[in-house]
């Protein structure tokens, strides 16, 4: 503790010693849940049948969270703050559970665990019960809009709620274990994308609790003055309460927080005074370092084990009260210290003095509609996406970047939505050829800027354009953002989408306990993210830039929440994005390439298309009125384009073959209805892909992603999938497919291989394929680019 | 630049001529490689005609980290310090490779490319070139244990070679991008696990080259004092090397770089003279902030536009040389200004007072034998897993913790190995049940040590358990650690591995090259990763932490590298361990849960079933001289439990029933041996699973994976798999177990719906089935665990 400091002590005695009750309340309920099963306000003798036959729970970081809870309580009521509540640390719902219920709200949703002795003894019993309420802030957990399963997002989560939402503060509590993942650490830097003109405050409290699962944590036990140089560094100002005696912890928290709120308010009036010219200077925001003892006000020690103050206090501090008559009164001693009797009236209701403590209405942390954001959400003023069409008289014969065109369909739909919609990229948004935003809006800056950055999309703090090189704060930016109810869109390169892979499974998590199982949360803007940069045209890049397997994780989400599309080109691009952009509960994959590439379809067959997610193309087939002797298919552009100039070569040596060409934007298509509420029937798929003939499928990703998704299709055994298969280095794209087998001739070659009237009178031509394989290879090879018959390749239909 | 300090000028004037030469080759070579396909010495003027077709390769970061490498030639030289160098930055392949050859030691390896004009024009022609040198630092680059194609792990990897290597000093280029990264900014805090009386050194450059791909970097717009602050807050001793005129930045580096050298060998004395000792001091170790121009060097502008010193230096910084004449000039002048005719002699081999510049033999950064660590790696010294067996004397009647038996077999590998071998874990050690390992050492621990953290596994500098909060950091130590040789296991919760699915990916594609297509790169030891506090036992942490998607992922990586193991017991989870701790170039992935699971097979038995990989368990089967009615298959722990009681039950309800007990313990034994080495013939698949008849395959992970691996086999249509269906909440075990269907009932249940003779005869014996799940959940939801008979089910035999 810093000595130094005067200790100011804005707390009149009856107010601290009510805010101390209040807390200790917490206190026991969060202590209660992680041990009772009746007797809930130890009206009589604590015994064995009252505990829980299996103790779950963390009682750890419970006491300091609930300590900041009560404070913030103050600093609203006191000032009318709009305030919601991060909790970082692991299983740390307890605490805010608690308090929520003391708030009322939590009553209020779920009434059977009324503000009663009765509805206090079924949370208690519910708490970490099979079907019932779970230990970290689940969706379930009203206020919450961070689980907290998986650690290192409440940082970026709490900066993507503060976005565009210049009344709000957002309280982030980080726990010092989740402070030594990545993410957590450079999300730290937030604070150079944060416009106190424009968004609202994020105020970062870092609980030195001092031990993880099993050892200490590092920034707890680095010294004073690295701790203060690092956040600092980090353009913090910190402010630092450390201690154990609740009484003086209560003054250096009152007082703390009431500097920080002055400074915030301070911070934002010079700014908005300023008319939100604030590129000159970046405030230094205040945070907190909270340090506390772990388990805080529970046991001091159990036998010879210390167990306030160390790793033991983590999770259940005594294990064995059932079975061990010394636990049993430890655990009763303790739960008594808070006097539940002075607490609590007869009927089990906090009593009046300490109920009036709590914000009312929506003020309460628990009940804040941001953290319900659906509530709030309106939806986005969308420019009609058809007027940004690419003309398409014949389809494959132009080249056409489709990410640009998007671009240009999100510049206006940025402009229409000027405190709603934020684009997101690791540094790539001008790579991934999305330029045109720029034109609604340059990037978010609120770090030094200098005279040559007007080179380029432009820096400003007013930018809504948000770029930093790290995908996990980006992520954790765009969940906060929609998850308060606002709409967004992360472009970033495939192969390194995987970076986020775990904050995907988790958000899809959220999204489906959210949607299913909970009414009183209103739906969300989906979470769209767009693939781009993707395996095909990262030839050049190399190996470390292909990888095409974030599909396979997405796929193994629940179905009620993900949806994945290829559109082949820039109209279906466009129809897929305006459907995205309105949808609601998703994450939407969206995997589009930035280079040129061949469009086929004009505006209205793109829509058609799209909505249909799956169809076949007549003007690239010759099975009109036939029965196909072969269905070629495709999903994703580049193997789209290799899948039809197979067909056209296949047509040159076969004219009487009957080839089907079928194409598929929504990959959910090809799984059975019964699985996925996008998945066609069994008959629709069969009328498509037949039930007996060939299909040739050229894919975008790894092959067996189509075979996990229609290994019980009637025709399964006859669809032979091409995609990436794990092989590539420096190449040109032509080479790359060709490795791959995604090529032209390699799809051809397999054509003549599966249909049986080929064989044997297709061997000449399997030779001559083989041979353009290798020319063009050489070509490749010679002149470190493809010919331009494969480049400037085009469907001469 | 601190001006404060005084500036001095440890460099002679021929030593600084000298130096400023050898860099000014590099970087001619650098910048050659992105433009020239002939005329490599420009012996001729520069035309069209010389320049690549395809302009690739990235400029901006090459200067800086080539000025790194002159400066560390200087001291190795000097000190016969023993140095490898990762870089860091994106694409900063052509500085590596630039030195590398300048060293000689690029053309040793592949002659091709000699210390020639003509080997230097195959050079430049084949850097992105299609099937060429990648613009990373690819295994084929001599001198790498770090690619750098995706962002963020050079330190971690850099501390990870470090560790155990006393004499070795590895230098991190670090870019400002990077830096930005999750895994980067918290891998600053390795400083608190490294022990300067056993470990080597890394000494971390920030390149604060100023801009990512287009934009600037955060590091590099923030003050000067912020800067400091960070860096002194992560806890280390901050050296700045500021500016941009060459004469002073060299005497500025060498004067830094000897204080740095000087201060790392002055804290190793220290704590070496010390015994080892170091627990009361941790050191504060110096790092480098090189503040210098993106493409530095190169042009200054090209019309309006600032290239030097902005982003657009990044890559190609003059895109049109081969179509514009003014550009061309530009690129001409530029390479000219560089004096190739003064750097390089007659036949185009740099001349002999700059090769002399170079240390020798494996001294040169590029040849040092450190980064091929398969050269330096020694077999561990393996005890008998035999002797660590559990006793299984009936299977399937008693309950062990498999991964409790594993740490016994480890702390005797970590006895005997004890510079060679570590285990990694976040903060899970003792929670994945590994403990054991205690015994043999504690965990690594530099910074403070209070008196209660003697009270669980010990904290020490000395000790060799690596745990921090960050699978990231851990994963990267531990590919570190393996790609110099060392060996190592990282033990992390099933959901969690995740977070390291990227830089799996990205492992994996290293081994991969480096061991199918590089002789000179001697074997390395696996990666081995034990993914354990699974899903099925993850019932009570709820949803968050229930995730086995993991192997989807590692099953898109080549067959070459990856190898699954999913042991159903200890015993077999020894032996699987063995066999891992001696294999190289894979990354193998063990599947083994933390919590006490039945035991079925003894020592014996485990090794023969390891060894096949997958096998029929005669004791389960009732099938025996007959062919089967129906395959019951299982891969893991809990779904093979289940598939026995299931077994048993059936037994009980149809005596006549033929049922085969198939387990998998070796995943890639299910898929086509022309797919994958480990794959069975289809005649061996067959006459384990039948051609026809009914399979029901209980499965630890997604169902699909099964059917993705299998769905070529002859039986697939009759394969139906039960596995988690991404349903959960807080449950009990069983209860997780029946709502995803892995349970014995709804196993007991399929296997009546799927026999043909069982149909009509079976339904009340379904009834009962579903009676009795109604049951135990009825149990599950009153008691909060599960039945005694549930809980504790053995097999009757």
């Amino acid at each position: 503790m810093d000595d130094t400091r005067p200790q100011p002590t804005p707390l009149q005695a009856d107010e601290l010693r009510n805010m101390d009750r209040f807390w200790r309340a917490c206190n026991y309920l969060s202590a209660g849940m992680i041990y009772l099963r009746a007797n809930p306000l130890l009206r009589e003798p604590l015994k064995p049948e009252h505990i829980k036959r299996r103790l779950l729970g963390h009682w750890g970081s419970d006491p300091g969270q609930s300590f900041v809870l009560v404070h913030l309580n103050r600093v609203i009521k006191q000032r009318d703050l709009n305030v919601i509540f991060i909790s970082g640390p692991g299983h740390g719902a307890p605490a805010t559970l608690a308090h929520s219920y003391l708030e009322g709200r939590y009553s209020e949703i779920y009434p059977d665990r009324g503000e009663t002795e009765e509805g206090m003894a079924r949370l208690f019993k519910l708490f970490s019960f099979p079907g019932g309420i779970g230990s970290h802030c689940t969706p379930e957990t009203p206020g919450s809009i961070h689980e907290g399963g998986e650690l290192g997002y409440s940082l970026s989560h709490g900066y993507g709620a503060a976005f565009d939402n210049p009344d709000l503060i957002v309280t982030v509590m980080i726990g010092d274990g989740e402070a030594e993942t990545g993410p957590l650490a450079t999300s730290w830097h937030s604070n150079k994308f944060l416009n106190p003109a424009r968004d609202g405050a994020v105020l970062p409290v870092l609980h030195l609790n001092g031990y993880k699962i099993a050892n200490p944590t590092i920034l707890a036990r680095i010294p004073h003055e690295e701790l203060e140089a690092l956040f600092t560094g980090y353009g913090y100002k910190p402010w630092f309460v450390e201690g154990d005696e609740p009484e003086k912890m209560h003054q250096q928290m009152a007082a703390t927080l009431d500097e920080c709120i002055d400074e915030i308010r301070a911070i934002q009036q010079r700014a908005r005074q300023e008319g939100g010219n604030v590129d000159a200077q970046r405030p230094r925001w205040p945070m907190i370092v909270l340090r506390s003892p772990k388990g805080w006000t529970g046991p001091r020690e159990f036998g010879a084990h210390k167990i306030e103050g160390s790793w033991r206090a983590h999770q259940v501090p005594i294990a064995d009260p059932a079975t061990n008559g010394k636990s049993l009164k430890l655990v009763e001693e303790w739960l008594r210290s808070y006097g539940p009797e002075t607490l609590f009236d007869e009927s089990g209701r906090l009593v009046a003095e300490l109920r009036a403590l709590a914000p009312e209405g929506p003020r309460r942390i628990s009940a804040n509609l941001h953290a319900n954001g659906g509530a709030l959400c309106k939806a986005l003023d969308l420019p009609d996406f058809a007027g940004y069409a690419v003309d398409v008289s014949q389809p494959a014969t132009s080249y056409v970047s489709p990410t640009d065109v998007l671009g240009q369909f999100l510049r206006d739909v940025m402009r229409r939505n000027m405190t709603s919609f934020r684009v997101f990229g690791p540094d790539e948004t001008a790579s991934n050829k999305l330029t045109a935003i720029y034109e609604a809006s340059g990037k978010t800056w609120l770090a030094q800027i200098v005279e040559s950055d007007r080179d380029g999309g432009e820096l400003s703090a007013d930018g809504r354009v948000m770029e930093m090189l790290s995908e996990h704060t980006l992520e954790g930016w765009l969940e906060g953002y929609t998850l308060t109810g606002r709409h967004g869109l992360f472009a970033t390169y495939e192969a390194f989408v995987h970076v986020i892979d775990s904050m995907f499974n988790q958000h899809a998590k959220w999204l489906e306990k959210a949607k299913r199982e909970l009414r009183w949360r209103q739906p969300v803007p989906s979470l769209n993210l767009l693939i781009t940069s993707l395996v095909w045209r990262q030839d050049h890049n190399g190996f470390t830039h292909q990888d095409p397997g974030f599909l396979d994780v997405v796929t193994n989400k629940s179905p009620d929440v993900v949806r994945i599309y290829l559109p082949p080109d820039a109209n279906c691009l466009l129809s897929v994005a305006d459907h995205c952009l309105r949808s609601r509960d998703y994450v939407n994959v969206i995997v589009a390439d930035k280079q040129p590439h061949l469009q086929y379809l004009d505006m209205k067959s793109a829509i058609t298309h799209c909505t249909k997610g799956i169809g076949i193309w007549d003007w690239a087939s010759t099975d009109l009125d036939h029965e196909p002797d072969v269905v070629m298919a495709s999903a994703g552009d580049i193997p789209t384009m290799e899948a039809l100039a197979a067909v056209e070569i296949l047509k040159g040596l076969f004219p009487d073959l009957k080839i089907r060409f079928v194409n598929v934007v929504d990959l959910f298509r090809l799984m059975p209805d019964s699985d996925h509420p996008h998945g066609l029937s069994g008959r629709d798929f069969d009328s498509l892909f037949t039930t007996d003939k060939p299909v040739i499928f050229n894919f975008h990703s790894y092959p067996s992603l189509v075979h996990k998704l229609t290994y019980r299709r009637t025709n399964h055994a006859n669809i032979h999938v091409h995609g990436y298969a794990e092989k590539g280095n420096i190449n040109t794209p032509l080479e790359l497919a060709i490795i791959n087998g995604i090529d032209r001739f390699s799809l051809a070659i397999d054509v003549i291989d599966r249909v049986h009237r080929l064989r044997g009178v297709g061997d000449h031509a399997k030779e001559r394929l083989r041979d353009q394989k290798i020319r063009h290879l050489d070509y490749a090879h010679s002149e470190g680019i493809d010919s331009e018959e494969i480049r400037d390749w085009k469907w001469a239909g």
